[in-house]
């Protein structure tokens, strides 16, 4: 059996001229990043077609460590679509460097369903991530350097917001103190890193329609607090134009190709718990613009990044979804039905039928927003048919149909009658119905994610959180969207819990402010914002020889 | 008067394609960033052509904050050879981001003489310096997960060499502590950023034939220092394949092109004080291979690039100069004749005489590497004709010949007899005649480099710089070639002693082993190597326009 990087070093890439020619994009609207990437600059807001491009969600159970392969189906998927004669497009996330250093798999899908040149996608990319970097870096150093040289907007460096971020997983960042070493070399206080992806700014990027919806968006983020308790913004720094310099780039989308040929959008990777969790709004918007499928995917479990899909960035998107699609496997729902990883190979119907109730809850969540609702279960080799047949009539019993996905395996081929079910589901008449009004009290909002998405009682404040809320009112902030950051590993907020646990309150630690993205985060258990390196990280085992082969990267 | 980046942004740019087409260069060989800047990717030891280009490497005095416009001489100099009828390529170093936002000119030359895409350049590039972040804080994050996880390796966290890095002037960040935060977040320990341009790996780099002379020269860094007291590499810590898979684009030169579509190689950018500060070897070696002439800078001025270029990178290059060029202005001489910088527009040919003698030392140093030397004054419109014969007058008696170079103003047109007189210059026979051997005691090789180089008297050591020297000899880093970190002010290592100053004493505080890069830095006086920002960064003037057009980038 091949491993990822040899079948994706192995394949026949076409140049990237050809692959934008596909969707009907003429040479200046595209600038290549080699001869196999390129970012495309068009305006989203112009039609090219006589309609948009149909668009299919796709979401999953909660993710377990036993790999449910979104990612995987998402690219099989389009690949199945495009084998069925249609113009297709899929719009996906950035991988982020650091865990690819660590442990984590790429966001690039696996076995022949995979998007290539899959080891650049995972390195540099054409440098976005870098670019946020330095912007968010470069927004640290003038914060730092306004507090040095004489403090004119009265700064409390007790009371900051803004960190430092780095791309790198490095536990060792996660609290620092800095500005040590004397009078020249800046105010001491406390900081820390957050990893890239869970910066503001990737928020802010993915969520911006053009430069200027970015240079506004970044003037409003909220850095820290005066000593009179005051917010801060970057519009008083006055920096604004030149962080939205450095991502003039960075805002347009990427185009790259599966394995198949079929064009990729890939751009942007903000968290699903702390932030949107899927890929641009501009990417989408390009995508629906230049194809008639447009097949995209949302961070972590369909509680996480599906609901903040459908809750916040449908109505910034101007475009409800035409179909939702939820991934399983039977691996992953034997552990929610309490089996253990190291005997996920063995078939057992019982733990399934257990599990399956996390299925269940996702469905009815993904279902009551009107839209229609397809399962897709990725195949394993170790899968029994009854363990498949199982799942199937527990998706029909739920008012779903579902279907295999042998894409690993097979790319494209291995799903011919999932892509037919989701050409079919799209042309269903549907009324897409949002779960809450922007309008609605926080607590209404918290209360409506918890009950309906996550089956839970509903949600408990610390007094922490409950002040801030008090005090965001007083700040015109309260009534801003929710993004709820919780393990992704359990409907509830304890990790441990799988399956669909019943009768849990979801407990609010804290609220994030991110006005530039134009949300308040809830802080639920402990979200780590920078990752650390396992005991071994994959670093140990990347080369290189002298052609420039790459080994050991997953 | 148009900026820089007006005149930039107004320019015709050719597509890259057609620049790679005026040196023979095929498509295979040429990856596209975008329509205007590409990365050339050749086997820089195959000949192209019955002989390597004449390489001109272009210095200069000690640098004021009157500015002496190197390198727009060098692009304005490339310009004219090519007016001429040369058949000629540039090799640059890139700009560091970090001093873009801050208060430097980018490198990118001046005026009619500049080198486009200006702002991109100057801004992300193709990532080089991203790359180069990454690999050197993946790093940085490997060794603290070592300390972490068990520490094996025996590291003592108190004798750490390798720091963190950024491309930002944050002086907040040049002394830190790290690993706070309770048991699950690392281990604390004193630690640091220097500017990413200062890291070992951007001397690595710029130094390395090919890809396993890359990893070979990473796997030799010394990272710090086991509780025994001997020198950890990063071989032991195994990951210098996966830092050269980080590295494995930024390695290839870039091609961009100047206002008048002169082909130019940027690549890579070390400091010229604890790194060689040129651009990088395989950047020259393409461009001998391309080329019948190669126009290249070093970093400040000749005593600091100019010497090393001579002393540490033609060895490695395998291909000695054919002529030195040494860049000088009236407004910079009247400085260091005592004049203030306020006063300089006010013609004064007794400062001029006075400051002079800068400019004869370091034409004394260069012409004794056997080489021909040509004097450059790069016009301001403030010189007086008496000025500039005062300067002419002044080399022909040491011995060399000046020439005008009015090329920010009029480009190539404006340097028709200095680019004369470095095409008989470069056909002139010459032996090279270098400084010192490699194998020469420490102290000798300090000693040369003084009294030959700066005019100065000889070398003192601290005491932890003696005890260091006699430290490396056991570990046999005794004979290692030096890189002298010294004011660039400066003949001396006070940066006040502006002229020709005599007698003085250079003061080595501690030397700095760099086993990747193969040299010892020799450390005097007080080197930042992480820069911070200005009371009025230039990040408060930049801006950018729905359209992208950019303001305020100098």
């Amino acid at each position: 059996m091949q491993s990822d990087i040899e079948i994706a070093q192995a394949a026949e890439v076409w140049p990237i001229d050809d692959i934008a020619a596909k969707v009907g994009l003429q040479k200046h609207e595209v600038e290549p990043y080699g001869r196999d990437k390129a970012k495309i600059n068009i305006d989203p807001t112009v039609a090219r077609k006589t309609a948009l491009g149909k668009l299919i969600l796709v979401t999953s159970i909660n993710p377990t460590p036993a790999g449910e392969g979104k990612s995987t189906v998402t690219v099989g998927l389009s690949d199945a679509l495009a084998l069925a004669g249609k113009n297709v497009m899929i719009a996906l996330r950035e991988p982020s460097l650091g865990p690819v250093m660590g442990m984590k798999g790429g966001a690039t899908g696996g076995g022949y369903s995979q998007v290539v040149p899959m080891a650049d996608i995972n390195l540099h990319f054409t440098g976005d991530f870098h670019a946020l970097t330095s912007a968010h870096n470069t927004l640290a150093a003038v914060i730092d350097n306004s507090i040095y040289q004489g403090n004119p907007l009265n700064i409390d460096p007790r009371r900051m917001i803004w960190k430092r971020a780095l791309d790198v997983n490095d536990r060792a960042l996660r609290h620092t103190v800095i500005g040590l070493g004397g009078p020249t070399s800046g105010v001491p206080r406390e900081d820390g890193f957050d990893i890239t992806v869970a910066s503001e700014l990737m928020a802010i990027l993915t969520l911006s329609h053009d430069l200027m919806d970015l240079k506004a968006r970044i003037e409003k983020i909220v850095i820290g607090y005066t000593y009179d308790r005051e917010p801060v913004t970057v519009k008083e720094l006055g920096v604004a134009g030149a962080l939205t310099t450095l991502l003039k780039d960075a805002i347009k989308p990427n185009l790259v190709q599966t394995l198949a040929h079929t064009p990729t959008l890939i751009h942007g990777g903000p968290f699903a718990n702390i932030a949107q969790g899927t890929n641009s709004i501009r990417a989408t918007k390009t995508a629906l613009q230049l194809a008639d499928y447009v097949v995209t995917e949302a961070g972590f479990g369909a509680d996480l990044g599906g609901e903040k899909f459908l809750d916040f960035k449908v109505p910034l998107l101007g475009k409800t979804p035409d179909a939702i699609v939820i991934v399983a496997t039977v691996r992953a729902l034997k552990m929610h039905g309490g089996k253990a990883k190291d005997d996920l190979k063995t078939p057992d119907v019982e733990a399934l039928k257990r599990g399956l109730a996390n299925l269940g809850q996702h469905l009815n969540a993904m279902m009551r927003y009107g839209v229609p609702v397809v399962v897709a279960v990725n195949r394993f080799v170790t899968d029994t048919p009854e363990e498949i047949e199982t799942v199937a009539a527990y998706a029909r019993e739920h008012g779903a149909e579902a279907y295999l996905a042998n894409v690993w395996e097979q790319g494209g081929a291995g799903a011919p009658e999932l892509a037919q079910a989701v050409i079919e589901a799209v042309e269903r008449p549907s009324v897409f119905k949002p779960l809450y009004d922007f309008e609605d009290e926080a607590m209404d909002k918290l209360n409506k994610i918890v009950t309906t998405i996550y089956g839970g009682a509903g949600v408990e404040l610390s007094d922490k959180a409950a002040k801030q809320l008090k005090q965001f009112a007083k700040y015109g902030w309260d009534k801003l969207p929710i993004i709820m950051a919780k393990t992704q590993y359990s409907l509830s907020d304890d990790a441990k819990k799988l399956g669909a646990p019943k009768d849990f309150k979801i407990h609010v630690r804290e609220f994030v402010p991110k006005l530039g993205a134009g949300f308040l985060v809830a802080m639920t258990g402990s979200i780590l914002t920078m990752p650390g390196l396992p005991k071994h990280p994959a670093a140990y085992d990347i080369d290189i020889d002298e052609n420039g082969h790459i080994t050991g990267l997953f």
